[in-house]
């Protein structure tokens, strides 16, 4: 059996007893409200981590790339939702999945485009479903829960020859400015009810919607009913990182993924200690910023990832420097950071911090590497 | 022939007019002074363009990670700067590409490290030459130039049995902080003569430096004498970027790479448009806001990457859309980003954007593409 110490340095860690309790408390939670969980998987990419948030099934699954699509499809997955605006120019190698068998349902809130989504779909021999994006308030995509369009572009998608329509999905990412569970339990209550009286504005005239579509990591823990939803999609959940931390959803030790860092220099002039994960390892996210004075490009940990060596946090960050300080600016933790040491950094935002990864290093414990699970990156 | 259009978005390109254009320019610069150019690879990671820039010889480069030298290493190249300071637990993978022959010169400004490198060098069966990192301005790492351990380190160095003094290296990244020849010529002449001192220590007490290595873009292009200096060690100047624009490195048609994008939605509420490069395809590195109100994440240009479309920029990122705005916030220009048009993207800080992809899409002209340039990621 190998160990972190085995490992080359900066290198992208999981932990697997807390992947695990946050996958079971998400699909307990779910199974409470009656909801099904279709996990988005931009934050994870891996099948390995998929296959364990469906409980061993073939879906269903969210992606925002083809390259995800592809990836999941080839390991299995059967029920793909692909949740960015879909434009005719990806759908070749979707439609290739389509015919394999793979339902992969997409998503529109452009009325101009769904001639040429059809025509696409036509020309590649498949009848994909849509979703139709709903703006329950993060202001990004999507129509407003009272846009007349809504029954307009669910009748242009019932009548083109090639698509069905599917019913209508949203994503309140505006929850990930609010901190603590009553400000995102109203935004949470926002985005189901938009998103119920779009599916009600659709069902009014006659036009199908099985699927009512919604969620973030935030407001899938915090909402109170989720009634006239059909499924949740949450993403983070499955490591969770500072931003989630702020927010309210997890607790620091929920934390599943960190970055491991070798310590490469001591400034003593400055009041710094260099570690090896700079821009690159950890990446120049920084939206726990919103939450935590300190939260910098991460919180560094001793590298068993129990504790929080001194309050450090890395106050800045280079392309492979990555430049820690103490509490409030103070010096450094010097002594228990000698040169050649290592540590853990939890990253502010997992789902990019870990895009900078081809795989992660299975923990169990205090350092034992139980395996290695590929992810897939790029597009 | 291939073209931009076969391409799936988000795409990262490379316009190898404006490589080459870049490449010959630095080249000239340096032959000009009379040193030796050592271009820095953390950028391109590409061994097609460190051949080009290298005048396709075997070397010298500069990298930043085990994983460049290692590739570095199977393409050809037998003379390599690691240019980040080294802790023991690295030295096992390279000093396998010192046994093969390949000279991997290493940086340190850690006395107390010294015998901890040498009894891992002398256990590998290697002898590498190390280099004195000196702060010249930076604050980053490295001892002052005037520092008295310089000469100690260097002594402990040369008395280490496993280990050779090469010399001395400094880079000043604060460069990266001026706008304009004036601010970058003082701190290029800071980093010349703090480093020609430090080589003057060692020399006064009969210590060897036959390496004075220094360099950033900024100060290599605009450093009015680089006498003392052996080498520069360049490297964002072979694609530039925003922030180099900012700086006044680069013309912003000398900005190499790009991004091509796909426009995936309107938001006509909200006055913007959305495109399919966001926080993962452009990166979240937002520097060149230190000089450009409208950097954002990037300028958004034509497919063509020949002209800013109505001065648009990406105002902000989620992780797969890109939010463009117009001028001071104004409305996107709608009319020319149609959805399912393609829109090239400068990048704010190209170091960090090419890291999110797997390879270059060679282009001449208005968009054919002539080839597929792998890259070297991660650790």
């Amino acid at each position: 059996m190998t160990s972190l110490d085995d490992l080359l340095t900066p290198a992208l860690v999981l932990d697997r007893a807390r992947l695990e309790r946050n996958l079971a408390a998400m699909t307990a939670r779910m199974a409470g409200h009656g909801v099904a969980l279709r996990p988005h998987m931009k934050t994870a990419k891996s099948a390995e981590v998929a296959r364990r948030a469906v409980a061993w099934s073939v879906g269903g699954i969210t992606v925002s790339s083809v390259a995800e699509a592809t990836y999941f499809a080839a390991e299995g997955f059967r029920d793909i939702t692909y949740a960015v605006g879909m434009v005719a120019a990806k759908m070749a190698p979707l439609a290739a999945l389509m015919r394999g068998g793979v339902r992969i349902t997409l998503l529109t809130d452009d009325l101009g485009g769904v001639a040429t989504l059809d025509e696409a779909a036509g020309a590649l021999g498949v009848c994909p479903e849509l979703l139709i994006e709903i703006d329950t308030g993060l202001g990004r995509a999507g129509l407003a829960p009272d846009a007349p369009d809504i029954v307009t572009l669910g009748q242009a998608i019932e009548n083109a020859p090639n698509l069905a329509l599917a019913g209508v999905l949203t994503h309140a990412g505006h929850s990930y400015h609010c901190a603590g569970p009553k400000g995102i339990r109203a935004v949470a209550e926002a985005e189901r009810a938009g998103l119920v009286e779009a599916a009600g504005a659709l069902a009014a005239v006659g036009l199908p919607c099985p699927v009512v579509s919604a969620g973030s990591t935030p407001t899938a823990t915090f909402a109170e009913r989720l009634d006239g939803v059909t499924e949740m999609r949450p993403g983070n959940y499955v490591f969770y990182d500072l931003d989630q931390v702020g927010i309210g959803s997890c607790a620091v030790d929920d934390v599943a993924v960190s970055v491991l860092a070798s310590v490469i220099g001591h400034n003593r002039a400055r009041g710094t200690v260099l570690i090896d994960a700079g821009a690159l390892a950890l990446s120049k996210d920084i939206s726990a910023g919103e939450f935590f004075d300190d939260a910098g490009y991460g919180w560094v940990f001793d590298a068993e990832c129990t504790s929080r060596v001194g309050g450090a946090w890395v106050a800045e960050v280079h392309q492979e420097h990555g430049i820690v300080t103490g509490p409030g600016g103070a010096p450094a933790p010097f002594a228990a950071l000698p040169v050649g040491s290592r540590v853990r950094v939890l990253p502010n935002h997992s789902c990019i911090t870990c895009a900078m990864y081809p795989s992660y290093h299975l923990v169990v414990g205090s350092g034992a590497i139980v395996g290695e699970w590929p992810r897939i990156n790029g597009w």
